[in-house]
């Protein structure tokens, strides 16, 4: 144990020490279908031009070139249907019907649409379009993207845009990153364990549930989950079975800093693991842990749920996401307007207060929310100041949860 | 079919039209662990009061009545660990060593922390800490919540802070409403089957990735998917065997409008199903259907996926809320300043645009995407201008996908 991880640090020093640790996972082939919001493990480029070939964008009549002195009528030769893969092709003078999305026959100049066509036995005319319009109402092959054209850069999400051009370029697989796997145990020697009945003295674990969700909802694999007594023995055994179910990332909750005997600290080292840090700046979440256990990473928290709510999201999601190789893993960052003053305690450690972000006239206004409501973002409040004033910008991390604006 | 379904109606009316269509599904009993972000079926109240009992916030020492002449030094007559259930009590001049957590003894004035504390035999003396602090360090029972307290709503989505409080008053399952069931079909004579291989003419579709993707992180539960030929028999069997799947919603991607003789609506009504409208006032979205068979749910899409994108946000995921009973179904509006300029096709029909929402400054922003951009908005562009100008307040409707704002 050397004297830089005895020391506290910052809350963004904290995440680039986590970045530090986090080596992407391994890729995996999934189909296009489940690949929405996925990591792509490599750079996806069009394997083929989109559109595949010149189509129409209307039903109507392609038409050849004009005969002379054949004004704007043109002879009717054939029918293609969207789906037709038949490559026909046009002399002067000739039309084909056509319907939206069929492939345009060659010798095609354009295709007329059906209402400002007249026909008239075995012909078509189109005097008036032709006179007034210029667009030839044909989606040329390759005009949306070239063939090898970026789609989706690696260590960027798969939106729904991207998923749209991929399908039509052809992938029905890609390469994402695998999810990271996370198990999490909770220690507490008051909590009530399994089905076992709540005596005075005792609480119900909020932190397993808490944590399930949100690991599922992060886009990681719950792998693991256990509730424990404050025993080094228990964690200890119960440390080394959530090892070898072979996850990327533990979490334990409760049992630090020095009320609870460094309960998760001893077991965590006892079984060789590697302290990176043991100390934020910041309220709550000053006491955890962050450190490898070979390649495992290991985030001790603390037990109240509040606090491993706001651990999770600066510092466990933004692992989860840098597993997967994502290139902006930090909750996103903004400025709003306080429409609320907001009272600090003093005790020298910033704190991220949880607060309800909302969007008035074009302007982001946040206030503190309260012990019943449902928040949105964390405000970050520095030590300068015992008091923000109801006006006063402030920065604010968005949650990655839902947007959860009403 | 009356005059009022061949109506081409406003975006705002087809939702409510649809909310009036919604009726909400049965109630499900779900583990706490999975409820995170579900809809809770009927009012979650507090089971007991939180904390349900005094609980210690410090490790340190429970002291008594002060003794005439003691001073500030008290007699340690015991220990209470967390989890501890023996009801103990303090005479004058006594004080019991507590853990954090630990159930405070009855004839507890206040619980002094180890740090102000010196222990001196079977003594402790805590001097200035009862001279200088008001401070209880009790954590007295109820102060979260009084027992029947209102914690969820009937109609709200439990959010990480609520199932906190769930947990802690004891909830193991809660009744959230059963998630939609979607199935949906993509028909196209153009489309690539299976596993075929592709000619040209024909096209890989893109619907069924994303639409697949869109349901699952809807919250809605995936039914079935087919896609399947332009052709009237192959259409309405498909509708037929999604019906006998029990599916609370059923869309369709393609087949409408006058070009693809309207074959979607033609299986429809075929099949019984119940006209709501058959025109939107939007583009992209102009020929879109809505109606019921029997008791489900049909949306009948244009075929380019960025409309059935941009109809999904506006149409359909809000009934997957609304049969959830949510109190807010449409997607979040709000005001924004654009960051560029935006220019618009005159053709009479309010537009949505995909765009780039960002917030500088404490500022809403907004730009249209361009072909390779991801969005996470829709700009709403009314008839009424051919230029929206650098600077102007737009309206924006906020997708109901994962923040992307980098």
């Amino acid at each position: 144990m050397n004297s830089d991880t005895q020391q506290s640090i910052a809350l963004e020093t904290a995440q680039d020490l986590i970045f530090g640790k986090c080596v992407v996972l391994p890729a995996e082939e999934v189909s296009l279908s489940a690949s929405l919001n996925r990591f792509a493990a490599r750079p996806l480029a069009a394997l083929e031009a989109l559109p595949g070939y010149d189509q129409s964008l209307r039903d109507g009549f392609a038409i050849g070139e004009q005969v002379q002195g054949g004004g704007s009528s043109f002879e009717i030769i054939d029918e293609v249907a969207a789906g037709d893969t038949r490559k026909l092709t046009l002399a002067s003078g000739e039309a084909i019907r056509i319907m939206t999305g069929g492939l345009v026959p060659d010798g095609t100049l354009r295709v007329v649409p059906n209402e400002l066509c007249s026909v008239n036995g075995g012909r078509v005319h189109c005097v008036s379009f032709l006179q007034t319009s210029q667009k030839s109402f044909i989606h040329h092959k390759g005009r949306e993207l070239a063939q090898g054209k970026l789609i989706v850069e690696s260590g960027s999400a798969i939106r729904a845009e991207q998923l749209i051009l991929l399908a039509g370029v052809g992938y029905k697989t890609v390469s994402v990153v695998r999810k990271p796997r996370v198990s999490f145990f909770c220690t507490g020697s008051e909590l009530v364990i399994g089905g076992d009945e709540k005596l005075s003295g005792q609480k119900f674990s909020a932190n397993a549930h808490l944590l399930h969700g949100l690991i599922e909802l992060s886009g990681a694999k719950l792998q693991k989950q256990r509730t424990v007594r404050d025993d080094p023995d228990t964690v200890r055994e119960t440390i080394r079975k959530l090892l070898s179910s072979h996850c990327d990332v533990i979490i334990s909750t409760g049992g630090m800093g020095p009320g609870k005997f460094d309960l998760v600290e001893e077991a965590f080292l006892n079984m060789g693991g590697e302290v990176v840090y043991r100390s934020l700046q910041l309220r709550p979440g000053k006491s955890t842990l962050f450190g490898l256990l070979g390649k495992t990473l290991f985030f001790g928290m603390p037990g109240p749920p509040p606090a491993v709510h706001l651990l999770f999201n600066e510092l466990i999601r933004p692992a989860i996401l840098a597993l997967q190789g994502a290139r902006f893993c930090r909750p996103k960052s903004i400025q709003a307007r306080l429409s609320e003053s907001l009272y600090l305690p003093l005790h020298g450690l910033p704190r991220l207060k949880s607060g309800l972000l909302s969007f008035e006239d074009g302007e982001c206004r946040v206030r503190p929310s309260t012990r019943v409501d449902v928040s949105n973002c964390y405000i970050h409040c520095s030590t300068a100041k015992r008091e923000l004033k109801t006006g006063e910008q402030v920065i604010v991390h968005m949650t990655g949860s839902l947007p959860c604006f009403d």
